[in-house]
């Protein structure tokens, strides 16, 4: 087997780690929370799922590529709770090493096409990362409202803390930005969120 | 929220239950099965990792939904073991049923693309769907031959069996092909399949 074959496969069997790293969000049939290669899964659907609603022109073939592979750094850096605010201080550095590394066992080419994709969704100055960070968020949240809130009450979570995590993506998209309102609307009401 | 919206979300929900549909392939780093929401995602990164091997020429994006997507008809019709003859004779009708049910609760013009996807990737005549089945393939073999070739012996496979339901794709890619021939032979070679 050549060798950029073998590195490319290496590549395969490390991200195989997605599957056990478990974020805050609950999976709908099963009492367990889910994992990031679920996760990232779900959300590269959405991408050509719900592509129509980006109010500006997006690559949805990019925002595939990067949903799929931009929680991949959690392999080394973990999942930050996206409410945690201590954690985030330190994000950036453990996922930027993460980065380096676990894109490191891919061919040169692949190596810089792969932190490319990853550092444009984190720089989340392109269409296309913030189209990817709206999707990031509208799942997990429908997720949870599904659920009756559960993972929001179990942290105590505010209805403006929500509202104000996703604000900065209501420019991308009209119709997103108000179903995104109406379901934290919703969970308010019913006291899944605190207010 | 518009009806449109309403649907896609009703779908997004729905297809959730791919995370609780377990193969027969085990992750590498826990003691459980793999479910097909990450085997999906796991296939849709191989389809842009591994394109360049394909002999033909193939929409990678084509590729990439039609990954993500080829298991959903497994919520309602279930995981036919690929080396259960008789689970086959069954498989075509069920999955077509599970097909139209879960595919009919999107807006139409996204029904009929969804389900077109889905079909193509079954009939196995075009390229594209042809490489994803090698994919699909190459996949559960490289974790399956990682884990020692666990669920090979518990289902006491034969090295033929493996070959001859490799063999199809083999015209697809003259790289993968080798590394898969090379992968079986060692297997084998180690008793993992029988001979």
């Amino acid at each position: 087997m050549k060798d950029r074959l073998k590195k490319q496969l290496e590549f395969m069997l490390e991200i195989d780690k997605m599957k056990n790293l478990y974020r805050q969000t609950y999976v709908l049939h099963e009492d367990r929370k889910e994992n990031d290669a679920e996760h990232s899964w779900h959300l590269a659907i959405l991408a050509f799922l719900l592509a129509e609603y980006a109010n500006n022109d997006i690559d949805v073939t990019k925002v595939m590529k990067m949903v799929l592979i931009h929680d991949i750094v959690e392999i080394d850096a973990g999942d930050t709770y996206c409410y945690d605010d201590k954690g985030y201080t330190t994000k950036a550095e453990r996922e930027e090493n993460a980065a380096r590394r676990i894109f490191g066992i891919l061919p040169d080419d692949q190596r810089r096409e792969f932190y490319g994709i990853w550092r444009e969704f984190e720089d989340s100055r392109t269409n296309e990362s913030r189209f990817a960070a709206v999707l990031d968020r509208i799942q997990p949240l429908m997720l949870n409202y599904t659920k009756n809130g559960i993972s929001w009450q179990e942290h105590g979570i505010y209805k403006e803390q929500v509202l104000s995590r996703n604000s900065d993506y209501f420019n991308e998209s009209d119709e997103l930005a108000d179903a995104i309102k109406e379901v934290i609307d919703n969970a308010a009401e019913k006291g899944w969120l605190k207010t």
